[in-house]
């Protein structure tokens, strides 16, 4: 029997954008798992409270429930080691580091970039919670934290030199062949790019060359991703 | 016989403080070796001419030359793989993005903090290639880069925040021990810790109380180094 993953969806269930649901994705296509994806939506809290809390991605494997892209990608990696996410016990403990960095600069970045255009992608159903919540993180309206992000975006891609200097020297962020480090940060960037029509990275950037490949592996599961 | 490590020094030969001949320092006391630090200053060029380069830290084992901090780990990785810096390839992979991210967020951040304090603990006859070098990779005085660094340093220490991050989850960068992931942040922390009087982290920080631990491993090698 297939996996399921609760997982993140617009007002078209065809769109998926959480960057922690593809994270898992990702891991889970690394590992060659099938898996089969429900859509869920932030006013489903029902739907997943059999995980014991309250956010998306959950994973389902027969009795067992995972919830949290991290926990979720390393309960994979014990249940089928090869190809490795992490590569030892080592590795996984350094992308922990990749994936708290991504989780506050990237997360954070991206947010002040493209939170009012999320508020379209959404279900309609979830706007008045989206909205309520996430202005009240920013204590200031969607509108006015995406304001000015022309300028604002120059700052965001310089904060990402660090993936450049590792691209220089190894293919993948994961060295010579993908790894868990290389879902994070392609899981991460796909919520703006399926979720907004807002360009986060110039085509000539080497994280941009480094994305395209991402989004071919897998079959080109990132490629063929619904997009607003 | 042992390893010869040529190793920034300053007006006082026993400080050291290069960021990255302390990771050196750290990943070889890490694997046991011991290590003759011979004292270099900025302008000793001649003294590392033979490694076809003008920085240190540069490794000498017996006829092999090794510069650059990272090539080092590498190479004491490959030649005494117990205990591991790296436990891997896909381990090794993924410091190398925390080397790149603290090669930038670390270093720029905390040279815009001390760096007319390094003037003062150079050797004087470093001080006009310093000051010349420094102020037109600025584009101002040392004086002027420094200044207002009591509020600047805040936002400094939340640029630290994926370090916390992983800290909450494990005792050290590295997981359940001190991996190069300890040694390229510590490492990099005993610059502004040996060079300038300057408080770069409040004591109750979580990256303090780690650095604290980190500066008791090896024989308390790190406690033990002079300071300004």
């Amino acid at each position: 029997m297939s996996m399921i993953l609760h997982d993140l969806a617009g007002a078209d269930p065809d769109l998926r954008f959480s960057p922690y649901c593809w994270r898992s994705r990702f891991a889970l296509a690394h590992k060659g798992l099938p898996v089969e994806t429900v859509p869920w939506r932030f006013s489903d809290r029902h739907a997943i409270a059999f995980s014991g809390q309250a956010k998306v991605p959950v994973l389902r494997d027969e009795g067992t429930v995972v919830s949290d892209s991290w926990a979720i990608a390393g309960y994979l990696e014990d249940l089928v080691p090869v190809p490795p996410l992490f590569g030892g016990p080592v590795g996984r403990a350094h992308a922990l580091f990749l994936n708290g960095w991504a989780d506050s600069v990237m997360v954070g970045g991206i947010a002040r970039l493209i939170v009012r255009d999320l508020l379209d992608a959404i279900d309609p159903a979830d706007r008045d919670y989206f909205r309520a919540s996430r202005e009240a993180r920013f204590g200031m309206s969607l509108e006015a934290v995406q304001d000015g992000r022309e300028d604002r975006v120059l700052a965001f891609r310089e904060s990402l030199l660090p993936i450049r200097l590792v691209l220089r020297q190894q293919a993948w962020l994961g060295g010579a062949a993908p790894s868990y480090a290389d879902h994070i940060v392609a899981g991460t960037l796909m919520w703006p790019r399926c979720a907004s029509r807002f360009e986060i990275l110039t085509p000539d950037d080497p994280i941009a060359v480094w994305f395209d490949r991402v989004l071919g592996l897998y079959g080109g599961l990132g490629h063929a991703a619904t997009r607003v």
